[in-house]
Parts: structure tokens; C-alpha cells; sequence
């Protein structure tokens, strides 16, 4: 098993673009990514387009070990995600007979019509599998390394609990933070030379504004936990010298 | 004058993907972009490494007239978006010396040492411009037409503020919202047909949950009003149908 394992993230929705909406999925994506031991590597928002969609899925696909999607499988027309990812696979995009089935029986139960509208949910890329929607049935779908989730949060979150177990991930990047009372403009160098001394953990300074003065969080993060601890040392040690 | 003008966003952080920082410049970019006459058509999130910074400049800056950055360009070793744009422009990464001056000064009337750590907000692309920073002095730059600014909100915003006045805009996309009380399931053909029959608009669908059911918004989108009117008054139409 390889150490780190990737992901990339596809947002797809032109009303993120326009600012109509705010986007309220990524944030959760790298927390669950993070917590799991995938490591995020990159996130695009693009537009209800099928070639944007299908250049991105295509792109992002062939450089990381899992891509999300979120948005666009809804039951309207410019719900597409699944006519672009079929097109970036190359396969045709066709009723699937057991998704027609669950939406078919879930709309008999609630006394309404299955209307061809509603029947585009159960549109996915031939060869997809279903990702459950315990929320409204209509189901996400994975095919290859791409997994398509809905973009009403409560949705995308539901679908990703069940995406998640499954996923091949790596070893965990481990992360502490340490409180800094000075600013980065105080700190800079003695943290860069922390930072080269330690190659195999990565240090992010975060400045912040407390109390009418700049103070600075340093984040270390590693897969080692030994590495981990030998970074904070020099850093706590640094801080501390500040103090004095 | 072209009537479309387009733009992309790139945002750098290991601190968004690995999920401790909620993005909060992606919405306010967005707002104004439309706000101005600018097409925002994707966005990018890419962590602090030098080659995926230049490459998605390099990408990005030759298929959108506009390229906004944000983030990395503080005084420690983790910001190295000059670096990475100069890196992408094939120009050497040095220290501009009107930004030193300023800089220089600001911490002499601050009382405070000009360290190296804080130099290093001075460097930039050879040829670039000054970007304002009225919050924090330390100086955005321009390159092309790409504009790398900060990643802290206040500051992000009021240099862009310095920005948007000098863009090259497009012809506004306008955009008025028709609230719906049924379902997306309900009304999905029909919004497909209106959308057919007004290819010079674009019609989005957005579900909502209010009091226990299913509603939708449907923003209809156009550069000319009297297209967004045609297709207003049949989308007004299909809804008031529905209420009968």
C-alpha cells in the first residue's frame, strides 16, 4: 500500500461562479479527506458545460487516486454531470434499470407521478455503480475513480459516509498547532530554517489578529508522529525564546 | 469591444485543503465579477508547491483574460506565489524596489525592525506592477493578466477594490429570479422546452425545502433584457399554470 493517496475535487454549478450561491461542500470534502488519510490536492469549481465538465473530470482523473464531484444530477436540464462524465469516459450515458426502480417505487409511496423529469436521476454513465442517497433516493453513482455526489450539502454528506469506508486511503497526515505571540514579520526566518531542518514535515504559519496585535499560529504536519514532535520541539523552543 | 469577458480564480493554500480554513474570497470574487461584467469560469484551489502554483497559472492565464490569485504572498517560507508566478512567466523572483521603500518606511514609523522575513514581501515577477494594499501596505502585483493578491479577506477585498476599476469588462450578464412553489420533478420538462425555445439565455433550477415541501428558484440569465424578458414571461407563465 502506497504511503499517500490523492484526491481532487470538481464543484460543478454555475451558480457558484456567479456568486449566487456560496459553496458550503469543500470545506467539508477536506476535513473528511484529512481525517481519513487522503490527502486534497486539488479543487475546481466549473460551469454547467459539458466539455468543462468532461476536460476536468478527464484531467483530474488521470493525476489523483480518487476524484468527487458535487452538483448536477438533479431532474432538470441543466443537471448534466451525468451526460459529461460519460462523455470523459467515453461510454453512453443510459436509464440505470435499478436506479428507474428505486425512484419508480419512491415516487409511487409518496402518491406522485414518475415524471420524465424525475426519471433523469436515474441517468448515470453505463457501467457506473450507485452511491445511496438516504436522504431522496436519487443516487450518485462511481465509475472507475470519479464518484458523483449531489450538491445540497445534507445530500453530498450522506453520500460521502457511504463513499468513505470504502475508499483506499494512505497513512495519515498528522497535524499540531502552536500558538505564536508574535507576528510572521518577527518569525519568518527562524521558521524557515525550522522548516528546512525538517523536510519531511511541512510548516504553515497563519497570521491573526488578537487584541490589537498580530500573533501567528504555526501548523506542523507529518506523517510521523517522531518527526512530528521533533519539528514542534524547535518550534516550541523558538517561541519560547520570544517569550523571554 | 468583445461582450464577453472572462476570468478565472486561483486560490493557494494547504490550509483549504486540508480543510482548517474555509475559503471566504471565492463568493466575494464571484459577486463582484458579475456585478462588473465579467464571466467567472472556473476556479482553482491548489496547495503551497511551486509546480502546481505555476503550472495552473500557465493554464489558466492563456484560456481567461483575467486571472485573480489569492494567498501567499506573506513574509514566511510557506508563501511562495511570486516565486511561482515568476517561475510560470519565466522572469526572475526579485525585490521591487519601490516596494521596498514602502515597506521600509512603514515599519520605520512603526517603530519596528524591516527583517528579512518581511523583505520578502517586497519580491516579485521582474516587470510587474504594484496592486495597493491600503490594510497592510505590503503591495499585490500584477503580471499580465494576472493579479496576485492576499488571502486574508479584508485585505484580499480592498485590493481588488484597487483592481476592478481598471478591468477590461464585457457586456453584463443580467439575471432576475422566478420563485416557484413546485418541485424541481414537477415542472423539469417544461423548464427544459422554455430553455429550448430561448437559447440565448440560461435557465437554472434550484431546489429549496420550505414548510415541509419542495420549491424551486429559477433564475433566468441573459445579456439582453429583452431576451431575459421573453424568457421570463413564459417561465411566469409555466408557474401561474401550476397555481391553477
Amino acid at each position: 500500500m502506497s504511503e499517500i493517496v490523492t484526491a481532487a475535487m470538481l464543484v460543478i454549478g454555475d451558480e457558484l461562479l456567479s456568486g449566487r450561491t456560496k459553496d458550503r461542500n469543500i470545506g467539508h470534502l477536506a476535513e473528511v479527506m484529512t481525517a481519513v488519510g487522503i490527502d486534497l490536492k486539488e479543487v475546481r469549481i466549473v460551469p454547467d458545460e459539458i466539455e468543462a465538465i468532461a476536460t476536468a473530470v478527464n484531467e483530474l482523473r488521470h493525476r489523483f487516486d480518487h476524484v468527487f464531484t458535487t452538483g448536477g444530477i438533479g431532474p432538470t436540464h441543466d443537471d448534466i454531470t451525468a451526460d459529461a462524465i460519460s462523455h470523459a469516459f467515453g461510454v453512453p450515458c443510459e436509464i440505470d434499470p435499478e436506479a428507474d426502480r428505486l425512484l419508480e417505487q419512491h415516487y409511487a409511496r409518496r402518491g406522485l407521478e414518475y415524471t420524465p423529469a424525475r426519471r433523469r436521476m436515474a441517468r448515470m454513465p453505463r457501467g457506473a455503480r450507485h452511491i445511496d442517497n438516504p436522504v431522496s433516493v436519487a443516487p450518485g453513482f462511481q465509475i472507475g475513480n470519479v464518484h458523483a455526489m449531489a450538491g445540497v450539502p445534507e445530500i453530498f454528506q450522506a453520500m460521502l459516509d457511504n463513499v468513505v469506508a470504502a475508499l483506499r486511503t494512505g497513512k495519515k497526515m498528522l497535524s499540531e498547532t502552536v500558538h505564536c505571540p508574535a507576528g510572521e514579520g518577527v518569525i519568518g526566518e527562524r521558521l524557515a530554517a525550522i522548516q528546512s531542518a525538517h523536510p519531511e514535515t511541512i510548516i504553515g504559519s497563519y497570521p491573526k489578529f488578537v487584541d490589537g496585535r498580530f500573533a501567528t499560529d504555526l501548523v506542523i504536519r507529518a506523517r510521523a508522529p517522531e518527526k512530528l514532535a521533533a519539528a514542534r520541539r524547535d518550534v516550541e523552543a523558538m517561541v519560547a525564546e520570544l517569550a523571554v
